[in-house]
């Protein structure tokens, strides 16, 4: 079977996922969708596919699958209309900034029994699954502790971040999602602290830039995340689990693996500069999971409540900031 | 010049001081006392001084600064008496575990001018001084985010832990010393998350096993502790320090650095297992700055205030858990 | 400009570069042929080129140049008959497992001033351009020793290796063109050394599978090779470079960087296990530059007379070997 | 039992084995000579012994062992004394310059019963016994193929290496034992390459300063050795050993192993820069197992005949490069 695709929203990371779905044996890509037609015409002259409406595609028969790329706020209304219309639906992350928003959009998701996927690349990295897996072998026995650390090449410009949630439901909420992914048991406390390290206008605009936040499961379980916009060397990825057996860790990862010895030392180039460069194969084994659930019928995931169980994590880390306290999640 | 010393308590850790003194060319050790003979007559024969009773180092003019290696219980009050004898003071961590008794005995040290160095041996392991000395060399710009990593290879005696004061006025208190060390500002909050994962036991004892710490100075710049009781692949002792410019590591430290390859990977050996032998030097660095402090009349480092504001931030971190909250610290 | 490719032979490394040419932007792939049908359709079916002979490939004015990934055997005489018939060739290497022969197919491809490149594929690995940068950037001063480590997972069928033409011309071949590449000034010497060690079977071939060998120009700068034919860890491939200002080295690659650590110690995964895998960036590495080159009219690089100077040198080695001297190249 | 010591030869290395003796708990040193009256005099107040000369020392009733640390050109001399006299020699590489000379002292040492052991300290590196330790264990099944990189932070004074016996006998001699160590199997083929690279001043002396070597054993094994006087980076000092079931290597050592990571990339410091510190444990370790050996009536390893075996070697390269042909030794 081919899973036929449409893609709505043709910018930087809609070209991420048309790369990806025309280059899986099991896809094809058979239309784009974007409000700039230029962007919609780049991507169906490269893979040679149609570009159509949003309305078009869908009411197509030709098309079963969507990839939600579009600007977030769209998330959650094309997720109920794409639900509706019977297609699967691959969405970016987040589906909404408001949690209330997320449920009632799920709430749709599961009336239409519709397929959803949330976009958390990082748990298709090839060396964060390699990390999961040596969990579910039993290799570090009982998961204890959980620690990750995530900080990116730079700050994003001011206009973003203010459109972005905020550092909790924009940054860590990819760390959120992999403690869940990794801890095997849901949180039920947040304790968070955050401040204004980088740049003072990221504190202007009412967000924080440098921030700590410990996670906790019922059973103890802790996983602590530290979270950074700035960080001179690369965009620094790293995980180590602590188990009753010992523990397993994924290093960074950088373009090139040479060493350069001498006076000074010894120096290893920096690490990737960009979420896209490092997290390549990321985005396509997200997109080949995808379609291999959509040919099994298998269930998704992540799926919604991950999205909301993550989205949830962060609200409870902001309030944890502002309260000075441990907050309780359900 | 060469300082004369007094050794009180001859047990393990008496031990690695009076190798330390005696491998010193500018020290010379005298006497030691010990409640039990045999243990004083050990390292008496070992290297060639007198066994003497506490009350005859105390009087003795041929002493001129003491190693207190005795019980917990029994050091504020040592101190006090050698501080008002005019020895000078090298004791073992902590002070007390209690922060009046402690603040009572800075006190008389304070009134008699004394010279008190609490053993927060870890300021003086190579690989952490060369940490701090790249931070004070500016080579990662202002320091943002601590990250200490402090895991033991395996949990104490129950009975040692019933006495410890909990883990974090006996394991953690290393680490807010560490904390405060690369900081280089005071820490105002504690948030702390705690639970029992290793021994049950440990949770009868009243105490935790598995812990982790966010503290926070005055400007933001945050520090993240996780410790645990179990490490079976040895002891872990890292430190990452990032800054405004870059970032500095410690790694951890093994007997041997082999490697083997095969078809189940490359293996390199477990780290060291004990923490004598993954701080020896740092037990005969921080001697060797004990004397030269003394020789020069210079400012002793880490001082008595020292150990009560690690004392401080082990006390708010048993509270945060106890009150699920921040707590602030003066 | 596109560049419209036939590609001769469909096996295993073809459609390596079925996959490479089909890939990159700027070329196209319009057939392939094989002496097994099947080969050929599968290839034509998956990325939608005809399927044509050798000879209407020769003769088609709708393709620019021909990747050959034919038998060793055959290389000469395609070489000689697509320069003849004005495309532009890539080669895999070897030209051939004769001197002479190479020779006399050079000078065809001379006289109809054809464009060859021969495929060895390593100099476009990233890892190993990286180490060429540091050397072009000056950080190491003038080359003086390098050292190649190249140790495949596990031997050949001994049929392949009979024909093969033996480990210093199938497999030291391409560590005697890195030497080259490295190196910066032609090998003056060869001192090989030879053995059985592996496998007995491939001594009664009447070949080595465990060799060393040390390269010298003539101002004296030296490699050294180590190969053998077995790597239970994965396919060890590293080089470094010694020059008179420091050393650059290019560290072995890995599916997936995680590390366990227990009891036993710290464990990361094997290495790669196939060539294809550890070299597939290599692989469209060099077909891209091949492109670029035709694109450009650029010089071609590494040409025929690289490939003739690796196999004089694997020659050279093999003499070393039966007359147990350093023999002189030209 | 205590082993009582004199010691011969009060210089560089005099010191570094004063230390060891006196450090060793089942060690006492006596006496100390040298010609130079000062510095015996430094050892003697340093560590409360005596100074004797060399005479007194070969009659003393109360000395039971020698550590000969005089010019190279009295070892054999003291060795034949000493052995006379009756006392357990340790001797600094190399006994002689000259194999025959070698021969000739080891006559005496064989017919006077004589206890030797030659300095070559690496064996006793705790890194480089791992390795061994790996081997013996059967980690990587047979061994077939061994690396040795050994390369000088600097070279030495020219005056030096005109007395020094030529790189081959003063420095690789170290590598040729060590390869003869981890082998396990006699070497009968050398084939050496040589070049003057690092200094012309060291050609002109009549030496070389970068050197590659080929050992086999009769089963086929082979070790690579790789030598130069310069290295920026620090005393380079790596082995790997690889065998029928897998790899076994030794990393370099560093003082502090911080690493610093900004938008240059991840720099760690250099290494060592200077044998004594490399190798403290080394030299430690190497009179321990003197001691030992002596307390326990035990074979003394490496003995005479490593140290002759290792000259050979020595002698072998030199002819190698000479006459540019591999050299069969017996």
């Amino acid at each position: 079977m081919t899973v036929r695709f449409g893609l709505l929203g043709a910018g930087r990371i809609g070209k991420v996922h048309a790369k990806a779905v025309t280059g899986n044996p099991d896809a094809v890509l058979v239309a784009v969708a974007d409000a700039f037609p230029a962007a919609a015409d780049a991507i169906a002259r490269q893979y040679g596919c149609e570009v159509r409406t949003i309305e078009a595609i869908e009411a197509a028969k030709d098309i079963d699958a969507v990839v939600i790329c579009t600007p977030t706020d769209t998330h959650a209304d094309l997720i109920e209309r794409f639900s509706r219309a019977g297609k699967a639906i691959f969405c970016e992350k987040p589906i909404d900034l408001d949690v209330e928003r997320v449920k009632a959009c799920m709430k749709v998701v599961d009336e239409t029994k519709g397929k959803l996927m949330v976009g958390f690349n990082r748990r298709f990295d090839p060396h964060f699954m390699a990390v999961r897996q040596a969990i579910d072998d039993g290799r570090i026995g009982d998961v204890e502790m959980v620690t990750i650390t995530s900080r990116d090449p730079g700050a994003p410009l001011v206009d973003y971040i203010k459109r972005s949630g905020g550092i909790f439901r924009d940054m860590t909420i990819h760390d959120f999602d992999m403690a869940r992914f990794l801890l095997g048991e849901e949180v039920v406390s947040v304790s968070a602290t955050a401040a204004v390290l980088v740049d003072p206008e990221i504190g202007k605009a009412g967000d924080y830039d440098s921030v700590s936040v410990i996670l906790q499961t019922k059973s103890g379980k802790q996983a602590v995340i530290s979270n950074s916009r700035r960080a001179t060397y690369g965009y620094d990825q790293r995980i180590e689990v602590h188990g009753s057996k010992g523990m397993v860790s994924a290093e960074n990862q950088r373009p090139v693996s040479i060493e350069v010895a001498n006076g000074d030392g010894y120096t290893r180039p920096p690490l990737h500069d960009f979420f896209m460069t490092r997290y390549t194969e990321a985005y396509a084994n997200e997109i080949a999971a995808f379609i291999a659930a959509i040919e099994k019928g298998a269930t998704i995931s992540p799926s919604g409540a991950d999205g909301l169980a993550a989205l949830a994590l962060a609200d409870a880390a902001v309030t944890s900031v502002e309260e000075k306290r441990q907050i309780s999640v359900a």
